[in-house]
């Protein structure tokens, strides 16, 4: 049975929780085994009145520290960080297949002098690869900029830097053809609200130019992507930015969406949600379904340069 | 029985035909006024192969003129804003009671040396006021930017234009508490991808203040604000750009949404979709449910200034 190396997040969230309720049904999928040391492992269960499962394999090194529940806390980030890389480095090592990763806190990792965004910003520049797709079965969503802020995202839509991205993504995608979103409301109507989609629409033929075929079409009016002639008509989009292809997706496929790292020595998967400090260690089960969905998906082995996905 | 002027939108696109074959239902809801003259009514109506139906009121006063089946043409963009401004003054002469308005195309309009982005544009400034609300029964969104460029969209959410927008939008708004989106991907998660989001925070909270009341929420994450215990629990929200209300709005309820402008003296709908000059005049009939939506909405007179829409 494959070896998933599972990075066990931010002890002060759900990631924990998550783990162990979903215990049993990741057993039926992969062998696990779990980033974070036994000693924190039985004090998060004391916490949620549980008990440990004898057949849960913590590998963790992290020292002792005291969970503070739904708290952005640098000790806990750090422990978070550590737990993550250690996960990355059983695969490089050949001793785990894939990296299934549960939900750290971006802004604790900023507390904590961590000087990487999230675990996509930390294997881009381990592996100097690296994109971010979102999706289930219906639609997939990568991002040609993540976790940047909106003030950001349209000077980053350049001509160049986006027909790369295409071109890098183009072997790692699933199978048909891709659309690609615009940047501006409309298109930018064209160029009644911003110029930046006739870049788009260079980038997406200069891809097809590369690749010499019909992959990638758009751009696409950001506000029809999702709508379901659109769903039907393309199985993956490139969204430009975080919320223009996560806000619709989590509407329409809640719960259901994995986050998946393309282009990387070895198949990497998550969660689509985050920590959710608000509900953490409050006896409010949370739901496991897109865990278990992340660990299958790692598990099965079509993500990593694969054209077929799910 | 109430009068609707009709915007008839460009002729170039969907509008006319949409008009026409839904002549017969928009009579059970209102005396619809069409703002197109009978010359150009009886030219669109050759185009699709149909006979002008005699009850059709024709009030338009624009020339004759060829109608170029999907193309962007200042003459017909010029007919359409024509038309448009014809209705308003219909109703400022309180010869008609509320406008409900065709697509036009913005582009057209540009080329056509149009100084309004839009029919809400043109509204916000004749009357110094105009929100734009996009929505159905089960979710409503209005925003706080519209026809703006991305780039200039995070510049413009700072905490008194928004408070002040808040503070015009809560009397006209749908009963219940709104919820009000952030700009970042998790709302900057504490500071990490960009500070605006503490703008958003203030901005609600001196609202609340202003009110005296708990109008507002948030900031709410823009990916979490549609997912369905988010449309469970704000039946309105606030998005501060276009495509963050837009995308998941149609991705969820398409087709039904219509387009209101609030605060203005009268009422004014629209349908939510655009000319759709791809498949003008083509012999592929349009949906017409978002236009009797549109009408029905505008008609019965709950749109403006009122607490109850739908």
């Amino acid at each position: 049975m494959k070896k998933a190396a599972i990075s066990i997040g931010d002890l002060n969230g759900i990631g924990f929780e998550i783990s162990i309720a979903a215990h049993k049904r990741t057993l039926a999928l992969c062998q696990p085994i779990y980033c974070v040391s036994r000693v924190m492992a039985q004090k998060a269960c004391e916490l949620l009145g549980r008990k440990l499962p004898d057949d849960y394999e913590c590998v963790g090194k992290e020292g002792e520290f005291n969970i503070r529940a739904g708290e952005i806390d640098p000790v806990s980030a750090a422990a978070s960080f550590e737990s993550f890389v250690q996960a990355v480095d059983l695969c490089e090592d050949k001793e785990a297949h894939s990296v299934v990763t549960l939900p750290i806190s971006k802004a604790a990792w900023k507390s904590a002098g961590i000087g990487y965004r999230g675990h996509t910003d930390y294997l881009k520049k381990r592996f100097g690869a690296g994109i971010m797709m979102l999706g289930c079965a219906k639609r997939f969503v990568a991002l040609f900029t993540d976790h940047i802020p909106l003030s950001e995202v349209a000077d980053a839509v350049r001509f160049e830097a986006l027909r790369d991205f295409l071109l890098s993504f183009s072997p790692l995608a699933p199978e048909g053809t891709i659309g690609v979103l615009g940047l501006n409301p409309h298109n930018g109507d064209n160029g009644a609200i911003g110029s930046e989609d006739s870049a788009v629409a260079k980038a997406v033929a200069a891809a097809n130019e590369g690749l010499n075929k019909e992959r990638f079409e758009g751009p696409i009016a950001p506000d029809a992507a999702f709508t379901p002639p659109m769903i039907k008509r393309y199985r993956t989009v490139v969204a430009l930015y975080h919320d223009q292809g996560l806000s619709p997706l989590k509407a329409l496929f809640f719960h259901e969406s994995i986050n998946v790292t393309l282009g990387i020595p070895f198949a990497r998967t998550s969660v689509d949600h985050g920590t959710a400090f608000d509900i953490a260690y409050k006896g409010k089960t949370p739901s496991v379904s897109s865990y278990l969905n992340a660990v299958s998906a790692a598990v099965n082995g079509t993500f990593h340069g694969s054209a077929k996905i799910l």
